[in-house]
């Protein structure tokens, strides 16, 4: 049965949980919490010497990273990534902008509010963060004014890639009320068959945001 | 004829030279100097609403923007991407790190020695830059140890990804010595056929690279 190994408060991590779920896919899945060193361990980084999650991990020991890369491995031959090259093009510029201009604020803003100490120096970066995020939902909610989903006419890995930390950024302190388009998209999605929610924060981590946010 | 929308000494923007160049398919460049905010333009922004370079054009004015898939996209159906799924998965999956894991820190330890004032508040970030750079290419070198090509048999566009700021990492005051095998993997893509490389930056530019690295 095919194994990821994933941390389950990183959106990254839930990406693969939410496709697997809605394809119906069995697997097992692995806690490893990044936050606390395990992707770092010398059997960890013998599988990903890059010291991520999350890891897809076949039967015969193959191994997968990126999790883009893993969802568009698993879509390919569903209905969770379009036949027609334009649009399969489109889901894959998606999905690099959402770990380029997206993650790199959106998703850090909050690992910062939830799993930082309230003294950490990095906090002095969130205001600059948060602007960055604000810029990649900007870019999100001027296509979704004229789009229902991120490509073609349906749901798909562009917007379970962009979904992930969109649906929590109010943990990083984002609010989303001026983005209508984009808060209606993150309402469709979470109506898709089979959708899951990201598991909440520990208490610990909770704390933190809610102390933060 | 297909149009490509670029800076010419942007690495980001010198992997569709290279590919476009290798498949020899004609295409027309237009220059776009985003170190002087031309992509940051009212016509700019309607076209790429991210605002960045490159950005792929299409003649019935159909755009593609993100350079990794637009790689993805030039290369379907040539030799340039593997036909097997697992080593398809494998390029992304290198697409993607080179997006997180190496851009970030390589291509951005380059641009604040090339292309910020050598009194930019931004210098103090080097030394973290190059600590992250020097990480991914360690995980590079893991892999080049014992592979000659980032996927499957030959060279492809995980290894043009990788290459673009790979060979010019010098000139964010990287050194490579520590890795034999990147260095010979970056001769071994310097000698694949119709290769080109990548433009000298400008003597302002180069000037600043002298005084920074």
């Amino acid at each position: 049965m095919t194994t990821v190994h994933g941390y389950s408060p990183s959106g990254n991590c839930h990406k693969l949980r939410l496709l697997l779920a809605q394809l119906g896919t069995p697997y097992r899945w692995i806690e490893v919490d990044s936050s606390r060193g395990e992707t770092r361990t010398p059997e960890y980084l013998a599988k990903n010497p890059n010291g991520k999650v999350p890891m897809l991990e076949l039967d015969d020991g193959r191994i997968l990273v990126e999790s883009n890369a893993i969802l568009h491995y698993l879509a390919e031959g569903t209905g969770f990534l379009p036949d027609d090259p334009w649009q399969r093009a489109q889901a894959l510029s998606w999905m690099f902008f959402e770990q380029y201009s997206h993650e790199p604020f959106v998703a850090v803003a909050r690992f910062i509010c939830g799993w930082t100490p309230l003294e950490s120096p990095r906090r002095a970066g969130l205001p600059r963060l948060r602007e960055r995020g604000h810029e990649a939902f900007a870019v999100m909610e001027g296509h979704l004014s004229t789009h229902p989903w991120f490509t073609g006419t349906g749901y798909g890995i562009a917007d379970i890639a962009l979904f992930a930390y969109s649906d929590v950024a109010h943990q990083g302190g984002f609010e989303l009320s001026p983005y209508p388009a984009l808060r209606g998209w993150l309402a469709r999605v979470r109506e898709t068959p089979g959708f899951v929610a990201m598991p909440d924060p520990s208490p610990g981590n909770a704390a933190l945001i809610a102390a933060s946010t």
